[in-house]
């Protein structure tokens, strides 16, 4: 109740720029992307057609042409790609995991990203050696030569006590417009160096020892594996190759090893690098604004993926919605006062390095004067890094960029905006959705988002904003695993989705002015005493 | 609160046989069945070590081998196998299914059961021809040559609402106690035979057709597979070599066959088969009863499972359940009055025929005076056409089992018994349950259950009785897929089973009377004219 009553205050207190607004421009759009929608086709050709859009892969090389060809038939103007640097391609050619003794059974796993291949077959028995940190080495010293060497520790999940499939309700929704203070933990991105350090330590360690590959666990039960890999940089690639096995399958393993003798296991993993072109791609097209000097708002989603599915959820959807948007306004003839921008980002699965990166080359600088972008770091250093450098300047576009919008959690239909910890927003994306509250998207939450394209241009202060979705199985089951496939899309969801942003973007278009941003960030000073910090990415 | 008022009632009015029995055997029982447990030992050395145990597999005959030394080791008399003609051994050494093109993806898939194996690759198209029944052959014909026919319809399963994971509540329970009047559907066996019959007649269309392999859809998404397969008797081998693929793959394919050119599959399906040994084994223990005028109880699980897991929840949990009873009751030094006899049956899977060879064997023949014996017809035409057989002519063993308690529904933990549609039966069963009600095993329901090891031999008139057990997620999940795995099972649960089931087969064993039967069955004329019938089986 207390959502209804603000949001008829909310709309009355700012009656007149809404009145403003072009009403038939609203109809157009909802004619348009629910009666003449795309978007299944544009994620069915992301998805079941290219594949999983691995960051410089051969599949996500196909993927930027395909789109830019995609906005440029629609209409979309300034069509183009921006490099960053990034790393090496790699794709799956063919894998198997078999134990062998003591006896067969045809595994379900997947070759972790960016490790090497076999060469042919890997027969060798398992030790179960979870080497968690470095002063576990010792431990296992002299015990790992000829062996496959199991590294995580053989836990099995957790019972699923909740469905896997959800939609909001309207308590849920409610728990997410709480306002919490801003805290900050000055040790944060150190940790986490560490342990991306880690990860080439123990490979190191594994090699030295004369381990001939590496098996991890797949941290979902029931066969799902995902396969994630991050030693994606020139330079970086680990000398073992790796799998990641189903959890069923690697416990079983491990209870075998337990009982012992060790079981024997057969690994072919046939993958291939492509080092072809080192940069990865952000895709960028545009509608061009009537106003050249009002700036321009902005929409994205990174259309990169893992490997294990068809990158279907995460995030051939948001893909799917931005390109629809796009293709919507376009449709519509609508010509509004700011551009307006898509954006199809590259190696968010990597560390946000797309958005990253425009940052870099449209907004701000981090860091001292004159010194080296983030971006000079190698492979996810550059992330873990990023926002631990002060102070930010602003560049020449800074001002430009009236507000952002990301789309990355799931086909989960729009049930309405998150304003991002920025309370001044609030009776503005009230009045936004108001046209779209009765197909459940007309919620406005405080709440702040992470871990996706829009952090960065938060964190130097540009208005960056993340749509409440509703959740189906994307945090369950699909995020990033191998039932991330076509399938698991909802198409009225999508469709939803599509117009409901669509129409957002005209309404921040056209809006009188750009949106109220949080002031420049500086470094933080308020930590809080009584948080013990749990940062373990 | 009407249950606990009952069981008080009921108690109270059969006091006296109660307080006659020994209360001390009920504590040993429990002493022994949950501070020297050797139940998960048993699930791990059936499911880890010897695997899924496919009837006259090679891994089955290992398990009936190591289940006999074991019961031998623990001090049951009468060890033995009992045979019954079955069909052919058969098992999986290495299989793969990939799609080619349009583009390289690793799929996952499991030869069907007794299809013969693909001697290499078979490397061809798909086309999509969910042949459902005869008269769609014609629709077909001349399109499947050099072909990979995928033959179910490309539906994907609904979402998943309810959790995986449940136990049940009071409520659960309570709506499972509400008598329900029999009927009889007199066609429903010669739909059966028809469906079977199908099945050989698509074979032998689709061979005709020049096609070179067959691709059906798993039944649950998120990657799990099954694989079963129905064509095992000796001469019923299909021709054409068939494996099932994961939901999201199967409709992959599907998906891409529709935009077209169909995509390319590659299937290695190296299978063995193993005919040294037509006949398949049920294992038969006991413990010998004081007095050999008293007849015997009895209680089953069946040993063999399919092939995708290992068999742990169905059928791993309850026949490690049968033989920790039978080792706690011979632990514990307790001499009943009857023999308890213990049974791991083998042939469930295919039809329930060890159960049914064993009513063949000991308690009554089916069908006209002198015809033979339902074993003689071949796979599952004997289980089709078993319960339509009339008369039932008693044998001499008929009267001597005065009660079988079969255990099939995964590892969760016993919460009382079904009295199977005998009213009579509810009150005894209380009494004996009562010692176990704060462990969550009092509850008595009369519904009837199907579809294990006791409906042949309810459906002779002799006393069979299944317990009802917490789902866990056994329904929802690990039923007949690949994860039906050891890290699936709960030990409390198994724990608590075994003991409570060991506690039950003292108290019946040591009942003054058998158990009330139901009159000797004839065949049913009551059939109800408003049901439709949907037996699909």
């Amino acid at each position: 109740m207390r959502h209804l009553l603000l949001t008829a205050t909310a709309i009355a207190a700012i009656a007149l720029p809404a009145q403003a607004q072009d009403r038939a421009a609203t109809n157009r759009i909802i004619d348009e992307g629910l009666n003449r929608s795309q978007v299944m086709v544009t994620a069915q050709h992301l998805t079941d057609v290219i594949g999983p859009r691995m960051t410089n892969s051969p599949a996500m090389r196909k993927a930027e042409g395909w789109t830019q060809a995609k906005f440029s038939e629609w209409g979309l103007k300034n069509v183009h790609k921006e490099g960053f640097p990034f790393g090496r391609g790699w794709s799956i050619e063919r894998s198997s995991v078999r134990m062998v003794t003591p006896r067969v059974v045809q595994l379900t796993a997947i070759p972790v990203a960016w490790t090497p291949a076999t060469n042919g077959a890997i027969t060798a028995p398992v030790v179960v050696a979870p080497i968690e940190r470095e002063r576990d080495f010792a431990k296992y010293r002299g015990q790992l030569s000829g062996k496959i060497v199991m590294i995580t520790q053989p836990e099995p999940a957790r019972d699923g006590t909740e469905p896997d499939f959800k939609r909001l309700t309207g308590d849920d929704i409610g728990k997410l417009d709480q306002y919490r203070q801003p805290t900050y933990d000055p040790a944060s991105a150190d940790r986490r160096m560490k342990r991306l350090d880690y990860a080439k330590k123990l490979d190191a360690f594994l090699k030295s020892e004369g381990a001939v590959a590496v098996a991890s666990m797949s941290y979902r039960d029931g066969k799902l594996i995902h396969g994630e890999g991050y030693l994606f940089g020139v330079g970086e690639t680990p000398s073992l190759p790796q799998v990641q096995i189903a959890q069923e399958d690697y416990l079983r393993l491990a209870r075998l090893a337990k009982i012992g003798p060790a079981p024997t296991l057969e690994i072919v993993s046939d993958v291939r690098f492509d080092d072809s072109d080192a940069n990865a791609y952000n895709i960028i097209a545009e509608i061009p604004g009537t106003d050249p000097k009002a700036g321009y708002v902005m929409a994205g989603a990174h259309l990169d993926s893992w490997v294990a599915g068809d990158g279907a959820t995460d995030n051939g959807a948001g893909s799917a919605m931005i390109m629809e948007a796009a293709r919507i306004i376009a449709a519509s003839g609508i010509r509004p006062k700011r551009t307006i921008r898509f954006a199809l980002w590259s190696g968010e699965e990597q560390g946000i390095l797309g958005s990253m990166a425009y940052v870099e080359q449209h907004l701000a600088h981090r860091g001292p004067a004159g010194s080296e972008d983030a971006k000079g770091g190698n492979g996810m250093q550059r992330y873990y890094g990023y926002t631990d450098r002060w102070p930010i300047t602003p560049k020449a576009g800074y001002g430009d960029l009236a507000a952002y919008f990301n789309i990355d959690n799931g086909s989960g239909k729009l049930r309405g905006l998150y304003a991002e910890g920025n309370p001044a927003v609030v009776p503005i994306f009230r009045e936004w959705l108001a046209p779209y509250a009765s197909m459940g998207a007309g919620n406005v939450v405080i709440r702040p988002t992470g871990g996706t394209d829009h952090v960065f241009m938060q964190s130097v202060g540009v208005p960056g904003f993340q749509f409440i979705q509703d959740p189906l199985d994307y945090g369950s089951r699909t995020h990033h695993s191998s039932i991330d496939t076509f399938d698991h899309l909802k198409a009225e969801d999508m469709r939803q989705a599509s117009t409901v942003l669509a129409g957002v973007l005209v309404s921040a278009a056209n809006a009188k002015d750009p949106l109220p941003r949080m002031p420049l960030p500086t470094k933080p000073v308020v930590t809080d005493p009584f948080a013990y910090s749990q940062d373990d990415d």
